[in-house]
């Protein structure tokens, strides 16, 4: 039986997607067609409405599992341009920044540094001073050399620095091995279970300079389940109260991280936000009472479940080739260059045919990007409407992590950001011409 | 026992390589640590003498087994800058781009467009128009789509246009899967063996404004043996034997492309360039003899092999972290940003501490980026000197495809690159600013 993916599951992965009366794909309540005869194609496109409910979705739950003494901020890396960093301050969120590039950006988009947590396994010198002179909210420190940096710097200035500690509570989460940051074996962080951390934390606490407000922690990404979230606030609990007793150290903060799953495809399990912040609320609730510890505040770090659904992208196809008796190959006129998940991760997407979202699916193909290599592959298995030359392709859910890693690569531009809004349309990023490619070369 | 890894087989890596009396790596005879401090970290140095070398080398090959009849053509894909042009133009080198912007890049450095073949597998209507107009030589036609566009603007234009096809000979050269072109599943090029190559000449040769010049196969990369490319030309010639029966075509061109390998690390064999060539010769040759064929020009593509062994990377370690049991993480100022290689396909890499290149190796380690992700990773398993913070890492061979995939993920500006040449060094590409990160941004 021929199926029509819009009428089925599409409007539970990506909810700002519609289908018009002429069979074309709306996205934010405006027609793609008309988004690539405006802009030109390959286009990624962004629901700023989509964007917006998503922070307060994020928000509102910490407010009612943790009331007001809480913080959501956003992980630019899953998407850093100035836009979005004027969105994000309009909806009074924080946000984390992974480099100085990222809090340039935010801070030159009128964000106020005071709201930013600086993370980052690797910050120089440089990184550490420009985001001090910038007025930066929180480091989350990595390392003894970083906290030397900052210790230094801090004094220097004659300030306070605070910082959290990243610390890794040696939760496997069961994601993916890429994207798995909270096992004892990681780059990032020290590890509680081998005493890394409380080491870390003594010697923080003896820098002048330095105020240790509290910690960080991260166990990985596209997590479903609120069990690891669970066991992980355990373990930094327990951490908590052993400090306590040890060092006298109290935490102000808890940053419990991101890595909240979005649905790339129906296959993917809802992500159970009120299972896992009732679960880690009541936790730190009778933790606190147990051990008449201040309730810290806690902030959480949503990158992707911020912006991954609020994106597509759109690509015009320009060849159609069946190699009978083995596949039928959709190319399209962007790639791994605009979207390299594949490439690294086999990250799984849905793809919709913007012309023909009406139609049932019926064919099988591997919709390849037009990069001169052969993993070069947005998705291997879709399921489309008949294609052809010309057609529009919508790889939905390319908000997060898509522009953000996109390269030149083949010296391919990048890929404008059209937001939509309200029913109206916006360049947030600009396509990139031939000269800015060449800009820095001699 | 400890080694010293510079005595022994870097210098068939990476043949620029040498240490000073200080103990200090030199690449191109240059003092590394003293780029570092004069251009900062992290670096991307590139041997102009080593890239004429490998120009120069693959063009005797060409030279020695084809005669004056053939061209060298760099793949620019594996490194596209300004100055590579001017390099290339002054070695009498060919090249083929993949993209408008490949295209561009070199038209503005003012290299001739008569020696440019125009790759990839979907060439928009504009690609086409703009390639056309700037005199392309010759394009590799990949599908009949793009024969049509071809065939109808240069008709508008009221010229023939030189192209080759495409065809996949159905080889599987034992390498990575990802980059593994030449059997006939593919998006490249249309097969041999099922007839689909016999359709789309036919269709060329029907087509007004096009001359049919040849054809082009490319079976794979990072190939150190010379079976799979006698194989593949085989099965060219022999499709080109039956063609001028059937259809009284004749080639005046075979590009063989590229895809001969380089010695990444010291378990890479050499590829054995005079048995691939001389095999490939005598196989041509007999078969011109016995079918009184016309001897067709070779075209060559190598782009890995003019540039891979002829760049380094330098980075800073700004942290060296033990887990007990586990692991040593140097990291260093740059990653996956600058190479994704090892996160895209596991690539492997050689290390050396350039502050320390005359120490034996001691320490076993993972050195990775600074992106903040698991998967930034540049070498697993490192043996380096002992490791501190301040020390400077030269990666070897990363001349290509590194620069070419850099991204800004993160916001992470792209280091530049840095060209030494005769004992002098110069800015061939600038290295990116902030400002520049942003300049795309409303």
């Amino acid at each position: 039986m021929k199926t029509n993916l819009l009428s089925s599951m599409i409007p539970t992965v990506t909810p700002d997607i519609s289908v018009g009366q002429d069979g074309a794909l709306a996205f934010g309540g405006i027609n793609t067609l008309q988004l690539i005869e405006k802009y030109g194609s390959p286009l990624f496109v962004m629901s700023e409405d989509r964007i917006r409910q998503n922070c307060r979705f994020h928000k509102q739950m910490l407010n009612k599992y943790f009331g007001g003494n809480s913080h959501v901020a956003f992980a630019s890396k899953a998407m850093s341009c100035r836009q979005i960093y004027r969105i994000l301050a309009d909806e009074d969120m924080y946000a984390d920044v992974v480099s100085p590039g990222e809090l340039y950006t935010a801070v030159s988009a009128g964000f106020d540094a005071s709201h930013l947590i600086f993370h980052g396994n690797n910050k120089t010198p440089d990184d550490i001073r420009f985001a001090i002179d910038r007025g930066l909210g929180l480091f989350a420190a990595d390392n003894m050399y970083e906290l030397d940096n900052i210790s230094r710097i801090a004094t220097e200035r004659g300030i306070q620095q605070s910082v959290i500690l990243r610390v890794t509570p040696g939760i496997d989460p069961h994601t993916h091995e890429k994207i798995n940051t909270g096992k004892i074996d990681s780059k990032f962080g020290s590890p509680i279970g081998n005493g890394q951390a409380e080491d870390i934390l003594r010697y923080a606490l003896s820098l002048p300079g330095i105020d240790v407000a509290g910690l960080h922690y991260h166990i990985g990404s596209q997590i479903t389940e609120a069990q690891p979230f669970c066991d992980a606030l355990d373990n930094v609990l327990e951490f908590l109260r052993v400090m306590r007793e040890r060092l006298g150290f109290t935490a102000r903060i808890i940053n419990i991280g991101g890595g909240f799953g979005i649905r790339y495809t129906e296959q993917t399990p809802l992500t159970p936000y009120d299972e896992i912040f009732s679960s880690l609320s009541d936790r730190l609730t009778a933790f606190c009472t147990a051990h008449d510890y201040a309730q810290p505040t806690i902030i959480t770090e949503p990158g992707r479940s911020i912006v991954a659904d609020a994106g597509i992208t759109l690509y015009t196809v320009g060849a159609v080739k069946n190699i009978p008796g083995y596949k039928t190959y959709v190319s399209v006129d962007g790639g791994m260059t605009d979207n390299p998940r594949f490439a690294l991760y086999s990250a799984p997407y849905l793809a919709v045919l913007a012309n023909k979202a009406d139609k049932p699916t019926e064919l099988q193909c591997s919709i390849v990007g037009r990069c001169c290599e052969s993993g070069d592959i947005l998705i291997p298995e879709a399921a489309l409407p008949k294609a052809e030359v010309g057609d529009i392709v919508a790889i939905l859910n390319t908000g997060a992590y898509n522009y953000s890693m996109a390269s030149n690569y083949n010296r391919i531009p990048r890929p404008p950001v059209i937001m939509v809004s309200g029913g109206k349309d916006y360049v947030a990023v600009r396509r990139e011409s031939f000269e800015h490619l060449i800009s820095l070369d001699n």
